[in-house]
This record gives C-alpha cells, structure tokens and sequence, in this order.
C-alpha cells in the first residue's frame, strides 16, 4: 500500500465486556492520545459501534490529528474472529454475532481497519513491547473467569483457517471432570481459572478454613477476586495458598503440554490473578512446568509475568494494524 | 539465490534407522533418479554420513544429471536437528551427537544443503503433494515404536528456537501413568503407539484372548508388527480390534488437544499402523477427536490417512529444499 508510506500513526482499540480503550500512537508507538468510554454491551451492538466510533475520534482528537493522518486501525474483541474478512464471529459477552466491523469502521473512517482477538492482541503487543520481546515463538496465557490463549510464532499471530486459536483453557486435563461452560468436561478452565480456585476458596470459607476470606467478602463467588486471593494470603489463610498453588501446577502441566507441541521460547502470564501475586504464581506454573517436560525441553523456554498490563491490547491492536498494513 | 534461478532438479534423501532413499526430481518434482541403501548405523556416523553421499551421487547419475544441476538438496534425519545451522543434534537410533551434516554434504557437492527432522519432512510432503495438498495449518501424527508430530503452518514447518517441536508423543494423558522412555510417566506414546498396542495385544495373547495372534508370532513383542494386527482383527480376534479402537480413541483425544491449541485443517496420520488399517484406525481417531473438542470446533478440521507412504519423507526433504532456497 504505498499510500501508507507518508502516514505515520497507528491507532488501536481494546474492547472489553464493561470498558473499551482507543489509543493513538505515533511510528515509535509513543501514546499521543487515548480515550477510555464504558461498553453498555446491553445496548446492543449498533449502539456498542456508535460508541466504539466516538471513542476513536474522541482519541484522534486528544492526538490533534485528523483521520486521514491515520495509517490504520486496530481493533481488539473478545471473541473469535475472521480476521480476513475484518468479522466479529462472536461476541458472547455482548451478545455480537457476525457483525461485519472492519467495514462499518472503515465506512466511517476511510482508513485500512484490522479485527483481531483480544487475547491475540495482549500476546501481540507483549510480543512486540513487553515480556516476550522478539521471542520466536510467544505463547500468552491469561488465567480469569476463563483462561485464555494466543501465541506468535515467529512475528504471526496464529490463527486457524477461520477464526483464533490456542483454546488452551479448553484442552482436556481431568477424564469426566467438572462440567465446563463449552459443554465438555475437564478442561483446563473448570481447575485452573481465577473462578475455579474462588470457588474452591469459598468451600474452604464456608468450612472456616479460610478465615480472612470469610471475615472480608464471605463465600460469594463474585467477591471473591484476585486482590482478595492474595490479601488474604498476606494475612495467613494457608488454604488459599495451597489452592491457588494447585492451580498454577495445574495451568503448569498445560504449559507443558504447549511446550511439547510449539515449543514456545517465552510464555507470558497476564490477567488480574498474575498481577495480584506475580511470584508466587509465576514460579509455581514454571516449576510446574519444567517438571512435567522432557529433560531435553526444560532449558528451552522460560515463564514470565506480563508487563504492559492494560495497555498490552490496545498497543498490540494498533501494531498488528501497522504490521498488516505496511507488509 | 540468482544462480538457483537456471536450475530445475531438487534431491531428497530420507535417512532412517535401517534404510536411506535418496531421489532426485525435476522442478514439478517428477523423479528422475532413485537410490535406496542400507544404512548400516552401528557402523558409526563417518561411515553413515559416506553411504550417504554415496547414495546420494548415484541417484543423480541414474538421473542423467551432474551436481552442478542440482539447486538443492534436502536430508531428513530420525531426530531433532539445528535446521539453521544445518546440524544433527541428536539421532538416538544412530548414536549420533552434533554432526554439522549440511556442511559435510556440501563440501562433497558444492551444492545448497537444508537437514530438517524426518517427521517434519514427512509432513511438509503430504502438505505439498498429498493428504494436506494447500491445507492452512497440517498436522502429520505418525504412531509406530514412539509417536511422531510434525506441523505445517501457513507453508513453514513449525520449529522451536533451535530444534523441531510437535512432541505429540509426550504429551501428557495419564497422571502417574506407565513410564516413557523420555523418562516421564503417562505420555500419549505409554497408551497410543504401536509399541504400548502391541504390549496390550501380547497380554491378551498370552491370556489366550487373541488365537490368531498366538498361533501367528505368539506373545514375542518385536513380532507383533502392524500387519500381524490387521491380520488377527481379520481372522476374528476380536480382543485385538478393542485394543487398537482404545488406543485410537486415547490419540483422538490428543489430536482435539492439538486442535484446541493450533486449529489445524487437515490432521494426516501416517505410518505402518495407519497403512495396514486405514479406515478402521482413521474413523476411530476422527470420531473420538470430534467428540473431544469444543462443539464450535467439531466442523474445523478432518482427519486423514497420509497418501504418499515413503515417499512422503524424500519428496518432503527435496521440496523443503525448494523451498528453502527459492525464497
């Protein structure tokens, strides 16, 4: 695209269930304006766009450029897409189902516009700026209500033939596990996710096990969140400890399983559950991990903490779109 | 490569354990030239490494060509190898250890030399003549005494930093499971291979379960090949068909793991188990594989039987070659 050549600023746009974030970024990827607004997934997607869109030019604006100056967009979507054809196969939290938003914000804009999965789009940008830094082959792993995957090999996201891969919450650890929410059961997710230990923390609150749990939020499950994990392992309630550490052994035999088959240089850990106890759970997944491979693999890759946090999606949307766009 | 750009004829050559198979092809990869010879291990890696280059000039004179025709030559190794370097890290069947095998050929033939895994090779052969022909993302699972992988991703065979990876073999499936060779317990090979089948069988034999197979080779493990299973499940051991059915699934299983992860197109299984039973071994594993993965990932992918049979791996290593060297 030789009209690119000339335009320097790349913009991304990290779109999650309750806030979405657009940011403008110069050719260094130095922020130059940035915008947050809140979803209101339950308006419906027409009316998710219509903010989507706003909130773009809300970031051009604070940038002090014009759309035109833009080389290109990126957009990052909790759900499967068909990057190709710059469609949102689903959304499951916005209740989105092919919804055809290249095109739409293309319309409005008149720049190239990328669609990218949220998840592709935080390994990306760790890839690019962050804990896995050049790394040939970066598997990123993001422990929450779910767990999910995305992995560049060397500089590509990969991708199936449709949509977004590296499922690793959903591959299979425990013969007639628990019930998972895709219907299969055992997956990594219903042992090692962020909602899988909070519920394994309330049975131990609730058996008066888990004292500072039970004294501060109680055995709800909503409330039972990362900070509070690690609070109240600060303040001595061993149980959640060992839950927490029997998770991330857990999520460190699926690493394994992910080094046998890719034989990933750099995996990254990111999401709230990381962020809330980096060393405990970083260390416990990587001593997990080096056990559960072939001798001959325990020296070929290593297990980091995520580094850019919230900004990881935004920046790897808008370099994925400077890496679509200019190739 | 200018100087590639006048010449048309690429040669492969296949190094296994008991036998190599060099052949030579023209630029729509005809064969024009082939040569098969004992590979003769115990005699060392000198020795070897001289059958080879041996083998190797008599396929391009049966081809009516001389070296300086040829554009490149590519050598598939049974084990991991340094494809950037060009060395042999390790072949365990031929007590080699770090043999520089690219520059070793290439200073015999002057010619552009690639060394890349057997498995890969095999893989990268059905995805450009055979089973995968133009899939996005191959996966090659060959069961025979272990269990090979190897993946094709968007025209590149998937490697780690610096060996071949796809160790479908050791993945995990059994905590505590049977010892594998790797020196872990529970690896898909303790269950799935031909090895743990023909362990089963010999047991069932011996018991007095599987007549045919007792009357046929008795319960001597070397003797229970593939053919001697086809065999027995045709006379009517019915123990024999269970016992392939279970490790098929237990494979099927781990190739929705391969799918959760990489989203591959097309899963090609090859190898002497595969050719003696193909549709019995390809239907189990297909079947279980699709009830194992995520409802929205049962239409992605099929699984196949490999169409190319030897010729997979020398057509693989001379096409990686062109490839290597073309681009």
């Amino acid at each position: 695209m030789s009209t690119v050549e000339n335009m320097k600023y790349w913009v991304g746009l990290d779109l999650g269930g309750t806030k979405m974030l657009a940011t403008v970024y110069d050719a260094e990827f130095k922020p130059l304006g940035r915008k947050r607004r809140r979803t209101k997934g339950s308006e419906g997607a027409d009316s998710v766009t219509n903010r989507m869109i706003r909130t773009l030019r809300d970031a051009i604006e604070e940038a002090k450029l014009t759309p035109e100056q833009v080389a290109g967009i990126g957009i990052g979507i909790p759900g499967p897409v068909d990057q190709a054809k710059g469609i949102v196969l689903e959304a499951v939290n916005l209740s989105w189902e092919n919804v055809p938003l290249a095109k739409l914000v293309r319309s409005e804009f008149d720049r190239p516009v990328v669609v990218l999965n949220d998840v592709d789009a935080g390994v990306y940008g760790e890839y690019r700026f962050g804990a896995a830094k050049s790394a040939r082959t970066a598997l990123g792993i993001f422990p929450g209500t779910g767990i999910g995957g995305g992995c560049v090999y060397d500089g590509q996201i990969i991708r199936g033939k449709r949509n977004s891969c590296m499922e690793i919450g959903h591959i299979s650890i425990m013969p007639d596990g628990q019930l998972c929410g895709c219907g299969l059961r055992g997956c990594l997710e219903t042992e090692a996710s962020r909602l899988a230990i909070s519920a394994e923390v309330a049975k131990a609150a609730y058996r008066g096990e888990a004292p500072h749990v039970m004294k501060t939020v109680g055995t709800t499950l909503a409330d039972i969140r990362s900070s509070v994990l690690a609070e109240a392992i600060a303040a001595g309630d061993k149980v959640v400890e060992q839950i927490v550490r029997r998770a991330a052994r857990i999520l460190g035999t699926a690493v394994a399983t992910s080094v046998h088959l890719l034989c990933p240089d750099v995996i990254v850990l990111g999401g709230g559950l990381v962020e809330a106890m980096p060393e405990l759970y970083v260390e416990t997944v990587a001593s997990a991990a080096k056990k559960a491979v072939m001798p001959s693999f325990a020296d070929t890759f290593k297990v980091v903490a995520a580094k850019l946090g919230d900004d990881a999606g935004v920046l790897g949307c808008a370099a994925w779109a400077e890496k679509t766009f200019s190739d």
